[in-house]
């Protein structure tokens, strides 16, 4: 294209410190360097993370930084060294890096790999750690000022730079406007399900907020054969797209005097084999760990907090449960956001249910402001964003 | 036997009440009722669950109590109904029932039984909950005051009564002697490391405290075919006995001044791939599990306390670390202990080395402070109690 090589100027969306709204900025992005891919984003959307990193994260030094990493787009030129990916093709960003050298890589446990684990040294009692930038990767700039991708992808932004392990070529029919959802949080709800909590089928599962990964866990809960799934959400009018997805109960832990554990815990009889937390806060992980059956429960964090300890009682698992966490679901981005693609290409993967606003960049600030209004209200699920072609 | 059909009056060591020593008393054991057998028992052992109830546990109601689970019999007689045993069967009590009927019994996944759970109903935060004896299950008497059994056992007895379904016949060779450790600790430890954690061959293991319980872990983590075993204390001369079992790395947290998690993560490359706590502190719960891996680090909870909560960050498990709990390691006791006793006497598990002090029930008192004091010192890990046949 008439742009490879040289530096392109063009909008995005800048969060120039912590706690303030995004600005709308003209920035530039460098050429693709070794390894590197440089894509036009054709779709986006806000997940909970970047309001959580813009808001509430403790560690406020990734800033400025150019928000968003959910979304996908179109290869607009490479860098050397990169021959899996040509101008034109179709690509979802991934958070989580597959390099497929290292002993994560190789390993078919897990999704992590070394690359994004700078923390591997460390206890990690900070998420922060994991997705930090180092200057040499530094690729946009604003009047001068060097600004951070988030989580090394940065998507609020009509160009941006991946490096080749961590993009993902789908299908060439691939509906972008669509399979952006696979860049986080369908991903991360679906694979929760299938993949951490590997629900069995005849099983009975429990999910915790009723949001995109929320919803995603529902589905997933349901294509791994589980014979029931309770949804649990404090608003009920969310249980509409969860009974789509194949929630069978619904439960409003406001309507209860006793602990939300105890009402499902006597719905079915013992507990829960599954549940899944959506909601990122470190009580609700508590009740979907006490929500699980002795002897077998299988609790998944999806949700994320990096403010507070979770907790519970040693009985709890020393009487059987087991407490996980999921990262991008359990996928290994390359070898598994194309065949989720197909799934929904083949109609296997509902992705239309998600999909309840489309705005553009412009109106990225008034789009937060619905994701973060988005628990209370029905409508909001996910705001796809779309960015314009420069 | 002569005694059959009688009351039978006998020495036991009873908690009249909590924080005060057991008082040697004569007490009156009813004839076994339906489902039940009366043994006489020969050999026992002080757990440090026993010490908890009597001097940390928060809950008082267990009182008064003839103390003690971890121990080995003869079977005295039966009551109707019991076809599988006869008297002068070796025998072993369980804690854990396998009634083989409930949901629990026949799911491979566990060894909890639905007898034993009358919390079922509950999220069971607190373990005082599971074994609680019903008044219609009081057996023992003392003075025309009811006793209960600890644990459903009351082992510091010479003669005491289980249900059919938490008791399991040995081979008539077992040296009883040895294989009353079966009853709990050596089965726990040993459980945690080859059921519950699931050590795979060539993995890095660590086992936080090294007492009985970590003993066996270190014993399991061994036989499952780990390549490395890091064994963990503050009294440097419990790693005599691990390196038999065989340890190969031995840290004193104490002679470091960072978290013992990042000793132990810059000694193995990023963490290991399994660790038992064998302490019962939620400090150490944490920091076991905090020397996990990323990615797939898998931590067993084998220690005992009620009195705290444990917690971590969400992220120490979104990034894919594994938290469970074990109970008598997971075996059914009714299937696995009988197994147990052979390798046993195939030479497979070595007892031996846990017996370090022998001593009459009599002594009881002064082989609990042993137990107590036992962290501190090198040489007592299980002071065989040898019940006096009357």
């Amino acid at each position: 294209m008439a742009t490879a090589g040289k530096v392109i100027k063009c909008k995005a969306a800048v969060a120039w410190e912590a706690d303030s709204p995004l600005v709308i900025e003209e920035i530039e992005v460098a050429p693709p360097q070794k390894n590197e891919i440089r894509l036009k984003v054709i779709a986006a959307s806000i997940c909970l993370s970047d309001v959580y990193h813009m808001y509430k994260g403790k560690p406020k030094d990734g800033f400025p930084v150019v928000m968003g990493h959910e979304g996908a787009g179109i290869v607009e030129s490479v860098g050397p060294g990169v021959t899996e990916f040509k101008p034109g093709d179709k690509v979802i960003p991934l958070y989580l890096s597959q390099c497929r050298d290292c002993k994560f890589c190789k390993n078919p446990k897990t999704n992590m790999c070394e690359k994004d684990c700078e923390s591997l040294m460390t206890s990690g009692r900070s998420g922060n750690q994991m997705f930090k930038q180092s200057p040499s990767e530094i690729r946009f700039t604003c009047r001068s000022k060097p600004l951070l991708q988030f989580m090394r992808t940065g998507i609020f932004s009509e160009y941006t730079i991946k490096n080749k392990i961590a993009l993902v070529k789908v299908h060439d029919d691939a509906q972008l406007d669509r399979v952006f959802l696979f860049g986080c949080g369908v991903s991360t709800g679906y694979g929760a399900a299938i993949n951490n909590a590997k629900v069995e089928p005849g099983s009975v599962c429990a999910v915790f907020g009723l949001g995109a990964v929320g919803l995603s866990a529902v589905m997933g809960c349901k294509h791994a054969g589980a014979s029931r799934i309770i949804a649990v959400d404090i608003n009920e009018e969310r249980f509409e797209k969860a009974k789509i997805l194949g929630a069978t109960d619904f439960v409003n832990p406001k309507l209860h005097q006793k602990p939300i554990s105890e009402v499902l815990i006597e719905m079915t009889n013992g507990g829960v084999d599954y549940s899944v937390e959506c909601v990122g806060q470190v009580d609700v992980m508590r009740s979907a760990l006490e929500s699980c059956i002795k002897g077998w429960g299988v609790s998944v964090i999806a949700g994320w907090t990096d403010l507070y300890d979770f907790s519970a009682r040693p009985i709890q698992l020393i009487a059987g449960r087991t407490w996980k966490g999921t990262s991008f679901g359990g996928f290994k981005g390359k070898d598994d956001v194309p065949k989720l693609v197909l799934d929904h290409m083949a109609g296997r993967i509902n992705l239309d249910v998600f999909v309840t606003h489309n705005m553009n960049l412009d109106q990225i600030n008034e789009a937060i402001k619905m994701m973060m209004a988005g628990a209370q209200t029905k409508s909001v699920y996910t705001v796809y964003i779309y960015i314009p072609n420069t």
